[in-house]
């Protein structure tokens, strides 16, 4: 699984797009993961969006995730769910989800990672790794130590999300992500597939080993 | 399945008890099913709520039913899940949940509650039956003709919900319900256990022929 780029989709930040079209040109960037996160929508809508996008997504083999409901996922045929550390926990997502079906989970230290990954987790998430806009109650980043602390005690996937951008992406990479998750600077560009694969570059030339 | 005297948890409503202890005093005045509905709290708060309340309802055989949302159901043990128009979509719910799992559905009219009975719904609830200070977003009450027409229609079970009190509850039940849904009927009573036990005498008279 290659979560290099992952983008997660919200109306509320850009120019008027839905997830839907936001998912089309982030993937025509090269996202790697499409993240449906819309807390405001009824659940049937949230399933009618995710059920488009689910098809958006086979289409380029690009991985979907939804957020938080892992009903919703099952609904819309999505390849696993993302789950915060007030959402459902890991072991019981586990033992309701299908085999195959991925589970990433939002971690802030090294022990709710170790835990996420002893519960099943496929992928953690150090939210937010720097202060971001876009989740305001996210609260302070945990920073580039943490990433490489939580790197070091896990062997499952680690990625970085929150406050992240082409001026950090290259650190961020360097500490030993294997991807970032963003909102805003994608989805927050005049050109989303233009700023997506701008990122993915940068994430593809610092992984070769040339800072950017 | 005894649907007689359904109760809808609402910590919103009552005098500052919790959802397990309003389920609890519930159940002791003669409950036969208990809806847990929070929108306000975090999917992990929800599971951590309805677990209580699945060891709670467990001891008495009585129904536990999750309000919307089918995966905390699933992770809190619940007999069912209660399904509104704008929730997960019936069919969708019948391919997800186990063998044996009950999906009521909230109905305004005969073509949902045909739709929802096709889809593979246990129970229908006309909502609201009366208007309601419960649910304001509810609207006007599709009242007891409607009621009746569902009831001719259906094969499945029928009950009401909304404006439900103890001066109505003889004609909801003339009207063919085979059970009445309460919030703050019951929830908002001072003694939830009498204000339940008082409800279910009511119903038990009027199915016995005699209008209370």
């Amino acid at each position: 699984m290659n979560y290099e780029l992952y983008i997660i989709t919200d109306e509320h930040i850009d120019f008027g797009k839905t997830h839907a079209e936001i998912a089309e040109l982030a993937i025509a960037g090269g996202a790697d993961v499409i993240q449906l996160r819309d807390k405001s929508c009824s659940s049937r809508e949230l399933i009618r969006i995710g059920r488009v996008i689910h098809g958006i997504t086979r289409r380029s083999s690009t991985i979907f995730i939804v957020n938080d409901r892992l009903d919703v996922a099952l609904a819309c045929g999505a390849d696993g769910v993302h789950l915060g550390q007030g959402d459902m926990r890991t072991d019981v997502a586990r033992q309701i989800a299908p085999p195959g079906f991925i589970i990433g989970v939002s971690v802030r230290n090294v022990e709710e990672a170790c835990r996420a990954e002893r519960e099943g987790a496929d992928y953690v998430a150090l939210s937010p790794t720097f202060s971001t806009g876009s989740k305001p109650d996210a609260g302070p980043g945990h920073g580039l130590d943490m990433l490489r602390e939580i790197q070091r005690n896990v062997s499952v996937t680690v990625i970085a999300i929150g406050g992240i951008h082409r001026g950090n992406i290259g650190e961020v990479i360097a500490a030993g992500a294997a991807g970032v998750a963003v909102i805003s600077a994608v989805v927050g560009a005049t050109d989303i597939a233009a700023a997506a694969r701008d990122l993915k570059n940068l994430i593809r030339q610092c992984k070769a080993g040339g800072h950017p």
